[in-house]
Formats: structure tokens, sequence, C-alpha cells
């Protein structure tokens, strides 16, 4: 498995992407829409927000997807078309209508996900006009611009593609994402597009997708709000030419495998480019009764927010991660608790067996200035593990979420 | 039932408090240890945090309610002790038995609470060099003294009394908590003590206690944090000879009312002191299913960290409450909700059938410029409802957890 320089979802064979200022955001610098496009029709699969209050391209693209085929998705920053009722659904429609027209596709081969302030009126006439230069403008070179297009409140774009082999063919994935605030998995939250070439049938894609973001985005947490416009989509077109995975067999286990690491990936780097974030942490639980309540602790930490100020200030604060652990809902053994930090710059344990260790104060201090720091927790009371990532609460969450004035 | 100028725990007939600085804050001037006294035995019951991890506290102050009697309550702040083991175990019960010794009482009549910061040795030899002062000091006066000993970072001590009336018998309650950060009930959480000359037995103090705290501490939030060291503890003397309440007659319904009332107030004084906040927030969901679900919608969005920035930027972002709604993992219909903002200066309607309604963006922002901010969220699928109460999330919350620096 190889990491592709300057790799995003045009890397795949037979994909194109592009990304334009349309008008829905009002600086016209920044680009509000983008495109995905399969030169040949695809396997496809998605995974969607549980908010029960859910945005109108969910409901289109659930539609769109009964097949498991898709060619192309059309996506939107700057309003999230939620909260607008029948208007909504008709204008996420249209949105499919206007982009299938012309790419020359049918309505229902067209995906569609928005991401933006929520309850205001899509502005259709942006998109209608836009979508004629977005489609003139499907390039391999296009990755980038569509990466970019997708953003809101990200500092940076996140797109990144690997080359694989199954049968000795040479296959290649993508991917983009965005997420910022409002982040909270339940699914596997923020956006997220996945293309790759690989030869796999609709029902095996939708199990991989299925299985890879309960451990990728599905451990990611910002602020603990769940969105409503959360979808995650994967179209593969099978021009690697591999012999078509239709069971879970060895190959698709190599696949699952790469898509794995591929979300794990992205799933960091949301995490690392939360709302105001400084820092990404990382809480690795392990040596847990079953993994469902490794997962429950490890989410427990991360979003608590006197662990994640904590961080902010590169305090070794280890009394507020076990009471995150209690508070879990989980049943625990406090008294067999294992606790260190780690970063680039070393490990320190902090605690054993629920109780404070002595531990120098300056080199816990060295670890935790650091942009990435892992919480190390051994609950040594069974085998299992989970791994969830999240990110710091820092002044600028607040900034960028309450203070207007600034 | 009539609110007293001026009153504590100290206002019912036969209750003494004090406080003192023994030692654990480094600070001179602030007072670290407390006590109140009753100087004849009383009914006694308490709740305590759900948080698997617990302080040493809990375990004494548990046993010795095993006979729901006590006279005495001794607290400290500064340190929780939790996480302290063995050793914390035998200095929160050597903490009863100086206690007990300097006034005369059994070391199971008298109750002890911690709060403070965890893992950290508690300095058993400063309560012990305190407790002498502290019991001399005991007086009618005391309350306000007591009521700061128990503070951390709480900008304002908590305490208030009431006068009702049973049997044509006067009958007093007063209370002081403490609250601030670490903040979220799974049980009633921080620290409440709660004195009464009622009569009464353990049992129904007991029964009337639980009741209370459900519907009181247990609706308030500032950062979802449910602390290690949450305890609510009531003594009831007798000494206003009312008939003795043995079984949930018309005075015990008229008891509870007024304890009702006394926990929701200090509820809400603790939610709008949490740590950094500006503004108390007040989400009254009705007509729900059931009140469990109005309970767990209300407390969704008092938890949303979206929600909190947005009400301390005085935005009415109706879109975040809605989200919140959306994710609380009750099953609700988004197109049937009504949402309005209410203060000091009005109300304002802002959502109907989960669609935006044209609001007044002025009086909207003079609404939510205010420090008491009601969400009302009519669900219109029931006749239940709940109340919840948090804070706003300001840089405040940040500067006080996470930045030492200054």
């Amino acid at each position: 498995m190889n990491l592709l320089s300057n790799g995003g979802v045009t890397s795949p064979e037979g994909f194109l992407a592009s990304g334009i200022h349309c008008g829905l955001k009002k600086n016209n610098l920044k680009l509000d829409l983008a495109l995905i496009y399969s030169t040949v029709p695809a396997s496809s699969a998605g995974v969607y927000t549980k908010n029960k209050v859910k945005g109108a391209p969910i409901y289109i693209t659930k539609e769109h997807l009964i097949n498991k085929k898709a060619q192309a998705i059309i996506i939107n920053s700057g309003n999230a078309n939620t909260c607008t009722g029948d208007d909504g659904l008709s204008k996420a429609k249209r949105m499919t209508e206007l982009t299938g027209k012309a790419l020359k596709l049918k309505t229902t081969d067209v995906l569609v996900a928005s991401t933006g302030v929520i309850g205001v009126p899509l502005n259709i006439d942006a998109i209608k006009d836009g979508i004629p230069l977005l489609s003139e403008r499907l390039s391999k070179d296009g990755f980038d611009d569509a990466a970019k297009a997708i953003m809101t409140t990200d500092t940076y774009k996140k797109q990144l593609a690997f080359e694989f082999y199954i049968d000795n063919k040479k296959i290649t994935i993508g991917a983009m994402s965005k997420g910022s605030g409002m982040i909270e998995p339940n699914m596997g939250t923020m956006l997220s597009f996945i293309t790759t070439d690989l030869n796999i049938s609709g029902e095996m894609l939708n199990e991989a997708l299925k299985e890879s973001v309960k451990i990728s985005y599905n451990r990611v947490s910002v602020d603990g709000d769940t969105s409503t416009n959360d979808m995650v989509l994967v179209l593969a077109n099978g021009l690697a030419k591999n012999s078509k995975i239709t069971k879970k067999d060895e190959n698709y286990y190599t696949f699952l495998n790469v898509l794995n690491t591929l979300n794990i990936i992205l799933a960091r780097m949301i995490a690392k480019d939360g709302e105001g974030a400084t820092k990404l942490i990382e809480c690795i639980v392990s040596n847990c009764k079953c993994e469902k309540d490794a997962e429950i602790l490890s989410k427990s930490v991360i979003n608590s927010p006197l662990v994640k100020t904590a961080i902010f200030g590169s305090d070794a604060n280890w009394g507020r991660i076990l009471c995150a652990l209690g508070y879990a809902g989980v049943n625990i053994n406090p008294n067999k608790v294992d606790l260190s930090f780690e970063s680039s710059t070393g490990e320190i344990e902090i605690c054993k067996d629920g109780m404070p260790l002595p531990f120098d104060e300056v080199k816990a201090k060295e670890i935790l200035l650091q942009d990435e720091i892992k919480i190390l927790i051994n609950m040594n009371s069974g085998e299992c593990s989970s791994i969830a990532w999240g990110c710091d609460l820092s002044y600028d969450y607040v900034k960028i979420n309450g203070d207007y004035r600034s």
C-alpha cells in the first residue's frame, strides 16, 4: 500500500473533478461548488447522519442509491439545505437534475451533498448558473479545487490517495473530506467522498463502507454535536479490471484494510482541524472487557471539555481523564486503570492502579506541548481496545462559534 | 412559603455553622473548611455521584448514613480526596472522628464531603489543626463563612432559606451549594447541604430528597463532566415540632414542594455561575411524548457547545438547537417543532413546524443580550415537559480550565 504524493479523488482511473465559486459564499475567492465524475457507471454506497433532523440532500442521495449505482456527486458548501422543507427537497433534487443534464446522466445516477448554514433557502439559481462551468472544468487536476470547494471553517484541505494491489492489478483509491465544527460521529460524521477504480459489487462496497466508518469517522469528535448533513459516499468504477469482488473473500479484506487506513487518516485530519483546535488528541483505551466499552470510554475522554481544555493548557491533569472514564456509563474498576501520555518527544506514565505516580513535570509538559497527543489508558480488565480522535478546546472555538463582533 | 432575607443553613431552629481557613487553599484569605451542626440528632439523607470513580468522602458518608441519622457535616474545599486510595479513605474517616471528638458526637453521626483537586494526598494535619477553631466558631451567624468555605471556582456564595407552615407550625429550611466546573448531573451533581427543623422520618426524608434531586440538580449541566465527589445531604432535626411525617401524606407533599423550589433555585444559581458563564440558559421542552424524552431533549440543548457559544454571542441560531434535538437519541418529529427565545425584554418566535419564521433581528438580539435566556421548545407531540439549566460557553471557561499562563 503506497501513499501517493499529491493524491485525491481523481487519482483512480476514470475519475474527474472540479470546483468553482458559484455565489453561495459571499467571498468571491472562496469555492463553493464541487463535482466528482466517473467516466463509467460505478458501484456506490453511502452512510448518513443519524440526526433526526436531516438535510434535504440526505433524502435525495439515499433515494438515488437504492440501486447501489452512481456516476457523479455534486456538492455545495455555504448552505446546508436543512430545515428548508419541501422547497429544500425539490432544490436538492434539482441539483441532481441539472448535473445529470450537463453530464448526460440519469438524474438518479447523480448524488448530492450540502454543508453550511441551516435554515436558509438555497440559492438554486447560483448553482444552476454554475453547473455548466463546473462540468466544463472537470479534469484530472480538478481534485484540488473540489477539495477546496467543500470546505467551511476547515483551515486546510483534506485529501489523499493510495495505491495497492489485488489480483496483481494496481488499484487506486482517493478521497476528500471536510470537517471542522458540529462534529460528533453518530454514523461517520462530516462529509467524505471516496473514489476507487476497484471492481466490486454495490453490496460488498456497502458492507465495507459501513465496517470502515464504525472505526474511523464514528470515533471522531470535535464538539459532540452530530450534524444534520453528515455523509460518506464511495464510488467504485471497476476500471482497474480486477476480478469483481462479490463476497467477503481475501480480496475484500485487502480492500477493507486499505479503506480503513484511508478513513482513519481522514478522521485524524478532521479531528486535528476541529474548530479552534491547536492539538490532535488520540485516546487509546486498551485491555477492556469488550470493544464497545473501550469505544465508549475513549470517546468519553476526548469529549470531556475539562480534558480538552487541560490538553490545550498542556496540563497533565489525569484526574479529569479518570473522571471522564468514571461517568462514561460503563462498568469500570477505577483501581485497575493505568494512564500515560505520549507524543513525538516521548512517553510518560502518570497513573498506575488508579493512583498517581510521581512524574517529571518538565518532561510531561514537553510531551503535552506537541501538536499530537496520545492518551494511553490501560483498563487491565480484558483484551479489547479502541481509539478515538478529538481535539483540544481553545479560545478560538468560542471565537469561531460565539463571538460575532470580532 | 416565604423566602428569608439573608437566609442559609443556620436559619432553621437548632442549626449552627462555621467556616475557616485551615491551610488547604494556598491563599490565606480563602476559607476552606466548613461545619454544619445540629444541636440535636437529625433525620438525614444523601444522594451521591454516579461516577464510577468516587471520592473517599462518598464512601464514608454513605456508611455513616445507613441509620438515616446524623448531627454534623464537615466539608473541605481545595482537595477532593479522590483517587487517593486507602490513605484517602482513612483520612475521610479521620475527618469525621476529629469532628465527632470536638463536638462530642459519635463518629457515625458526622458526615463528610470534599471538593477540589483530584489525586493529591489530603493534608489531614491542616484539617486536624483547624477543627478546634472551626468548632469554637459554630454560631447562628456562621452560615456565611460556611457557604464561602465550600466554594472552589464559584464566583458567588449560593445559599438561601424559606419559611413555610405544616400543622400551623412554622418550618424553616435552609441550604448552601457550590458548583462551577465539572458539572453534569448524573444524580444531583455538585455539593449541596440542606438543613431543616422539620420533624420527618429518615425514610421519608430520603424519598423526598431523591424525588427532588431528579428535577433540580439532575437537570443542570455546565460542561457535561459529572464529578467524582458530587453529594447532596439533608439534615432534619425536628425542632419545629410538627407531627412527624412518616408517610406520603399531604404534609409530605407540602414539604416536597418547598424542597423542590429550594433545590431548583440552587440548581439555577449553579448553572448561572458555571465556570466562565455570562448567561443562564433555561431550556423548556413542552408537549413531548413522555417526561424522560423531554428531559433528554432539554439536556441535549443545554449541553451543545454550539448552542452554548451561540448564546454567548447573543445569536438566534435556532438551527443548532434543532440539530441538538435531532441527535439527542429520542424519536422526534422535526416538522412539528416550534421554537421561541424569551428573556426579561420579551419573547420572540423563531421557528414553526421545524421551519424558520421571519423575525425581527434587532428584537432577537435585545432578548439574547440579557443574562437569563429561556429557550422554549414545543414538540407538539404529547403532554409532557421538562426544564434543564445550563450556561453559555465563553472564553473564560477555556481560560479557567486550560490557560495556566494567565
